[in-house]
């Protein structure tokens, strides 16, 4: 079951990134739905390695092949099976970590966890998974969108470098105006230079990609265990290198008090609605209607090339720099993953809602 | 499906807090293991308002009756309902609440969700749910215990006031010893200073509370979406209040380089090991052996008692103050809810581990 | 996860019958129905032993107490704990059960499996379970009939005794004119006298109980495996004593060719319809919105008022008589039981087909 | 959540019979273990069309690709990715099926659950999803076999001609003897001739298919809704035509007394054994350790070369004799279906069981 996500619309991934392909079923896509597939994969491609200085060189082409529950571009109702192929696998790059535990990469774990591991290039470990969330996501963005609901994720913070501004300030149309994927081109050039000098250096660095969703309705999350925050933040959590997850005011919040934090309600041209919203968009693990946001750290990649000290399987210490290419910087790249996530989870929700009233049934 | 939790060790509960009584049924508990009920109430009495001077001053004594899975003083393994009565309910004090929307409660979600709402003191969004939790946790707890693996959560920031120690300093058998639960005798002291001036105030205040877990065997957790930290994720943010957690070094590690942050393995009287621990226990979603923490933060409690602004249910504009007895601060009484959690999720992945490989079946 | 059925509309339970309680929670019931629980209790009354000459004497009140998720009269969406109190218990009866291994029984295969049983009457084994059942199956039947679903059961078989017509020569509304609970009187008569022959050798008997199911929609049943069928025949399967279950024309569909089975589409009032309904109702798994109709076999009760030869934990051959007060034929008791069953099903594929359609979302 | 079956050793499918490919992911599959891909293909084999001269003659190859999961020959245990080419796929035969609706097909009830369907040749409807079905059941069995567990499944039934055998009497090494595989070559010869007359008069016959696994341990199958028999039934009655599903003395128990039906406890060399086995090897939803025996109806194929009246999609009626290559009787190709999902809910149960006692974990 480690390999799903979602109740009603549900993700199974498969795939070791130096296996022949990656893949996945999307299960409960709701019937009848036109689906866009050149943006679905002009989505993909944001994700890909390769696409800009400040990334990964691997060329992986990702192109998605559908397989089954699309029919004369309409979904079917039906599981729909993807595929991806693995084309640029250098799987020669990585006999030397045959043996080698990598310093905060997960060969170890998966070592003694299974006994058994794929040691090309982190196999199910690899991030190269996310692409197979990236497919389900970007179908899931695209039916919330009819319902008006627009998930937008940015990098907000790489190295230290943050955008001070509040995010109700920003131009969320100018993420994908820069290489960084921040919608502060004044930012963003700084992050890019600390990127770039931590690549210089063979070294890598983390940083933190905040989400807002606009269009929410009231009603979306189910308590207790699975509130509207708690689904969210077991997603974006699945994402390799998540260190954190904070909604709305987040860690801030445990240093105030309940008169400056409490988002009191207002009318809004006769709604309801809240003056502030430190709640990041949900109460009692129930969407309220606002903007939902959130904030998600990641740490630096782990891979370095850099001399780095550890130990082998059978136990001996030694001196270990990686080979290959990797990225410098994750968040860039993990945008469009916390975006999808958060769509697929999203969507999740939308459907388990519509059981709700018997008013409604 | 919502008000369960777990998958092989599963609880499923339910309660509002001013019905007769709240409960839950663990189902997946081993068989032939002798539970401690005195232990176990204990444990739950600390969770009990009422108890010192920096928390609420309703009187629930939070009686667990045990309805079955028990005999003979050992788990069946059928499922093991439980109940606690509601005997301090004032309901009365809650009737002016009927059609107000207290500013950051679930007042208004619960409303529009639903249609309908229990609107005495909460209902179902109350934390006295946080009660059946406790239940489940001090028994999975106490059989972690007997694996070696022990949870330990403590205060660890309440108003901006933090322990300034790594948590491998702290004393962490000190927890209880203050009204706090701060392992920090120091700190603890500054801390209840800052509470009890927000209570004089009638308002409230935020905090934080960190976890550590000791004896926590490599291979715990289930890549790629029943991830360690993402099932603890899931859990913990679903506590009332909680705002946000982080693994290790959290946030703070998207600030870093790879060659600060990177775990260097090393070899430990021949074991392998971590020569730092910046991962808090996990890699690639399993546990490597070291110590798991991680850290909660909790905004202040939304019920003041000071005037708020606020809207009722027929779009009116009120100024509202709130009756009844709150508890300043939710850290310190969050503690052992927050190992609750922790402890059935990591007795679900303990459980879901013995079926990994083909050598130990 | 075992001791919970349905996926949005969802059955947990606990209880042993000779424990303080059983009871259980009904979690996503949708909210603001009006829930009859004078009917429930009616409803439940029906399964309850000492109700008539033909089954047990045992006096069971078996009142609902409905603990949470009801607030003035209408479900809250929140879950649904309720308790029904054990208070007829003679656990003396069961003291020479303690080391014994009753034929047919499952007390050899819950001592082996747990390695630790409450020997007190069968414990979890005991079919005293299935009252919450109809707990769950009352509200659910409730619910179902304001959308003009109505399941109705009957006994149409016992101890080779069979009503011979067609389900749609029945009168349903007559199942509960005799003790049987079968709609044809003549065949009621019979079958009684079947009952207390058995009864009076210290025997027990078997029977069949059929369902129809009216004014069920086309479009219940997720393929490919949570099918209709499916999903009926495992809730079926899951009462005690049961040993088959057969949909539509059932086993004597296997001796038949295609042309004398399969079921012509016609038009009726313009509407499509079939000319026969071999099918029981369900096309590939999905209802086609003709009567679902299928039986399920019931062996006798394993209690005998007669020696047997049976084996002790300690493996020791011995003979062994029952007391204690026993049903001589289940299966008017189990009428309701499989009718619940059902109800929690078919609502359960009613929630289920509300996310179905793109444009009905 | 429909397409999946299984907890934790769980395959999820996708696939309509006239799409690119069909396939699935088998998740949970022990870690370590070496399959054997040529036997695992030879098993698919079994299930394959155009194999004799009593089943369908379209050629499909249903060759296998393994896409992840598996590493040097053995399991990776993270899930095994899998695709099956849809080679022979004549669609155009189905043109003209665009919008009739075949009587006893799936057709309405896709058309008016989902309201869009793939017309070609039963889409996800088909049978051909079973293919994926037996890969994992193949690799269940493999599994199992090394722990004793031998699942065998077989033609019992054909059009009304039976074996009369009891089971024990059978040799079960003579399954793939004869085309139809059933064990007693007398039989088989008869039913063979009902088959063929079928097939020449453009009509199809039904059966059933008995299955017996041997060497099933005691304690597996998991009260109260998870039962064995109820695991098994549903993945039974999820197989395409199936009708009905029986254990041990299945419905002539509903004939019987209880000192006829019930299977008195023995000694067996010091082990407690049981004297005949009505039961079918469960008693109380838990495996007794003897010989689990089961029973499943097929009612004849709905595609008949012959003038059947039906109705179109948009409501006419009309006289429809089908084209194609269909299989006369079904029941010879179903039996490694049925032994495949038998063995997929075998494994889950014992992987289930292995968390159940304390002093096992």
């Amino acid at each position: 079951m480690s390999s799903s996500i979602g109740n009603l619309f549900r993700l199974t991934t498969f795939g070791e990134s130096h296996g022949s392909s990656i893949g996945g079923i999307i299960d409960g896509c709701p019937s009848g739905f036109s689906i866009d597939l050149k943006s679905l994969q002009q989505y993909l491609d944001r994700r890909r390695p390769g696409a800009s200085s400040i990334v990964s060189q691997r060329k992986e082409f990702d192109e998605v092949e559908i397989l089954s529950g699309v029919f004369e571009g309409k979904s079917l109702g039906t599981p729909i099976g993807f595929l991806i192929k693995n084309i640029d696998q250098k799987s020669k790059d990585y006999d030397a970590l045959k043996s080698v535990y990598r310093p905060s990469h997960a060969d170890f774990t998966y070592d003694k966890k299974y006994g058994v591991r794929d040691y090309r290039g982190g196999g199910r470990s690899s991030a190269r998974e996310t692409a197979n969330w990236v497919v389900a996501g970007a179908i899931a963005a695209q039916i919330l969108k009819t319902k008006g609901i627009v998930v937008c994720s940015f990098v907000s913070s790489v190295g230290g470098v943050d955008i001070s501004e509040d995010y109700v300030n920003l131009d969320l149309d100018a993420v994908y105006k820069n290489e960084v994927r921040c919608p502060c081109a004044k930012s963003a050039k700084l992050m890019q230079a600390v990127i770039k000098k931590c690549r210089d250096n063979g070294d890598t660095v983390g940083g933190c990609v905040s989400t807002v969703v606009k269009g929410v309705p009231f009603g979306l999350g189910e308590p207790v265990f699975n509130k509207f925050q708690a689904g969210i933040s077991r997603a974006i959590m699945s994402i390799n290198a998540c260190k954190g997850i904070s909604f709305g005011s987040g860690f801030s919040s445990s240093t105030k008090t309940g008169s400056m934090e409490n988002d009191e309600f207002i009318l809004n041209s006769g709604a309801v609605s809240t003056k502030t919203n430190n709640s990041g968009g949900v109460q009692g693990g129930i969407t309220n209607g606002q903007d939902v946001y959130f904030h998600a750290a990641f740490k630096p990649v782990s891979t370095l090339m850099q001399s780095q000290n550890t130990v082998t399987a059978d136990c001996k210490e030694i001196a270990f720099t990686a080979a290959g290419r990797h990225d410098p910087c994750v968040v860039p790249r993990a945008v469009c993953v916390v975006e999808s996530l958060t769509a697929i989870v999203i969507l999740d929700y939308y459907l388990l809602n519509k059981t709700t009233k018997i008013s409604e049934l």
